[in-house]
């Protein structure tokens, strides 16, 4: 079980400590053999975090903010050369506070990697299936289910399945990948629970969006709840690894939300989309609305409950939900309420990762094939499409053995989106103004010890 | 507004009809000039409907069914030249019982077309964005938004923003495309209300899936609830248009309800699911889940409330909502309640279609790019790019002049997942069972008067 105590000595620790170690960095993960750690005694490797400091949020040169990159220095020897490696990357990007990102860039991944410890068993025979059911004392081996010997089941009963044949047809298969998945999913929610057990011992403030990559057994989980993105390049080639949450893809969630429970809105708000604010004398007009079954718009006649506020509205980075948060997915927030009013918004968040699976042995990979995880400020300014260019081009420039080649490429990715300082502000090549966001971005090579050789 | 009384007869006069009508048939709508109709005073060309009779139900001949295709006699002639021509293309699966099958395919479209007629004035001005607002005697040239001079805004009102170019940034642009989407979405939720008001006086029974397709002003608008499945074929390759709406990809939405509103679960069902059913002597152990939260699946042990049946369960084709529905989309089913149970289904079911659209006017299309819209029955056995494959290579060798050579391909798909007669019963080219279902498809040509010439 998680050692409570003692990660809560850690986190306090490493609160201090990093609060000194914070600098404008761009991280990159390399294959190093340290990399390879066993998944039970100990767990990951590289990790980072990401947070705002608002009062560095005035000048163009704090706007590219603080990127940490730790090599956790406690990590536990491993007792024999068996075990399984894992890696791990995070990228926390927090708002209204720094406590929500820290937190979870410090407990995260050690709540995926207890969470894989107990079905170590499991990743040790990854050839097997899951079983179905566990027996009371938790031991996989004494489980029910289609090892015919094994089963538990009484003859003596008459409702009694003993023939494996018939267990297997009403039986659902279930992977061990999405065992994992579970795993993460899982962890994520824990976390969100965790920081909102400890929001008020420690003052953990604010909230975060979470984007988590861990490389486990050749295959690639890449789990996102917010709004950074991931994307992998293989051949110059763009492969979306996560979607973004946010008030406009996650608009027919919240509308649901609100309108079977209107309660949550708190009288205040209502949860059809209008394209503007209406006003009083407007009543009796019709007007252009949605609700949560339909993606076009149509007109209906405004009614008094219509004068709300409109759930979702905005678009674009400046749509909103209740007016306050441009975020679905995250972290954290437990305490945000509406401004002025007693009206909670967490509710309506979602601290549910999205997970996809990218399977590296599927595929064969170069040296210039990456995984790219960036937050928001990288993704505003700059295309898909561009980054892969950049990264591509870049990468193709560089010496093959160069240690420090993809960190450069991730240097390269953030120079791009922030932009030249010009008389008129930061200015990207196109002219457009450079991201004003803090921006973080990993290129992690999938070549190499983590991926199939080419 | 919709004349009732008028339809009702000529609802009840084409079931008696039909009945006569019906045979085995592959529908392929040809560019025929007819096609071209208004949309304001008329609407539509081709419709055809599909429904099971249980009692032809028994032998292999009888499982390939109904296909009707009308083309309505009572189609209003336009009083002038001008107009905007629309076709409508509808396929409905039904189940349990043929009534509301029969009745969406005769009213869907009118519906549709009625909406249509309510926005005339934005169809012919296609350049205008519609207005956001209209006035209280719904005339659209009276509307407030953006025209300036137009404007209702009272310059005495303290709040009242004049200025057109900050109305412009505060209001949300809603394009005539997505009206057009809101017009199908809201006419197949009011579709459904009707089947529910009239469904004593006229016997409906059971529901169906809808899919449908509208062609208008250069672009196809394909609406899907249901398990149907429409693609479109440009130069072999294959573009989805619809996605399928089962128990196994909307089991999130549905255990989302279950357990936001535990009371619609009538005590009987969890919003768990489990791999299989749980036996009483189980509980203590731990048992593979997932909730509406997750994909993946972990372990939890099993409390008294996890003995109950699973709110999804199975798998495929096999999959179910409360053990009784294999579909979560489509209209009517207001009755359908769990086996010997008050336990309504329809709230877990939607009404409400996805859309999507294509432009056609985007593309060149040949004379063999093609629209595919088929029932389950089709797709069950014959994957897309298998479809793609048969339809490129029929419609290649057929004379291009050919009138009835989309019929021909149509009923060459229809063949082709039917099967053929062997010693063990239908059979597919790969030896496979051919499609036990019934099986609907059209094939309609993308090229020609319904799109941009090649």
């Amino acid at each position: 079980t998680y050692d409570l105590c003692n990660c809560k000595q850690r986190f306090l620790y490493q609160i201090l400590s990093t609060a000194f170690l914070m600098y404008q960095l761009l991280m990159s993960c390399n294959k190093i053999q340290i990399n390879y750690l066993k998944i039970i005694q100990c767990d990951f490797l590289y990790f980072c975090f990401r947070f705002r400091l608002s009062q560095l949020n005035c000048t163009y040169d704090n706007n590219y903010r603080p990127l940490h990159a730790l090599f956790l220095p406690d990590i536990p020897v491993f007792q024999d050369g068996t075990g399984i490696p894992l890696q791990y990357w995070g990228v926390f990007d927090g708002h209204a506070g720094s406590g929500c990102a820290i937190m979870a860039s410090k407990l995260l991944h050690r709540l995926i990697r207890d969470r894989l410890g107990d079905i170590a068993h499991l990743l040790e025979n990854p050839s097997t299936a899951p079983p179905i059911c566990l027996a009371k004392n938790g031991s996989p081996y004494q489980a029910e289910g289609k090892k015919g010997a094994n089963a538990i089941q009484d003859p003596e009963e008459p409702d009694a399945i003993t023939d494996p044949s018939i267990r297997f047809h009403t039986e659902k298969a279930v992977s061990l990948e999405s065992l994992i998945v579970g795993i993460i999913e899982n962890s994520f929610k824990q976390m969100d629970e965790l920081i909102e057990k400890e929001k008020v011992s420690y003052a953990i403030s604010g909230g975060c969006c979470a984007l988590a990559a861990i490389h486990l057994m050749g295959k690639l989980y890449v789990a996102n709840a917010g709004d950074s993105r991931a994307i992998i390049i293989r051949k110059k080639e763009v492969i979306p690894m996560s979607n973004e949450f946010t008030p406009e893809s996650e608009r027919q969630r919240l509308q649901y939300l609100g309108f079977l429970r209107p309660e949550l809105l708190g009288n205040e708000f209502t949860h059809l989309e209008f394209p503007r604010r209406i006003q009083h004398k407007e009543l009796g007009k019709k007007m252009l609305y949605r609700d949560h079954t339909m993606n076009g718009w149509a007109y209906k006649t405004i009614v008094e409950d219509d004068l709300k506020f409109p759930l979702i509205y905005g678009e674009g980075k400046k749509a909103r939900v209740m007016a306050t948060i441009g975020v679905t997915r995250g972290l954290g927030d437990h305490d945000l309420k509406v401004y002025n009013s007693n009206i909670y918004i967490k509710p309506f968040l979602s601290c549910c990762p999205e997970v996809m699976v990218y399977d590296l042995s599927k595929y064969q990979h170069g040296p210039n094939d990456v995984l790219v995880m960036g937050t928001d400020g990288l993704w505003d300014v700059t295309t898909d499409r561009e980054v892969a260019d950049a990264v591509s081009s870049f990468l193709s420039c560089c010496e093959p053995a160069d240690p420090v080649r993809y960190t450069l490429a991730a240097q390269e990715l953030l120079m791009r989106s922030r932009g030249v300082l010009k008389e008129r502000g930061w200015r990207l090549p196109n002219e457009r103004l450079g991201s004003g966001d803090d921006i973080t971005c990993f290129v992690i090579p999938l070549s190499g010890p983590a991926g199939p050789e080419t």
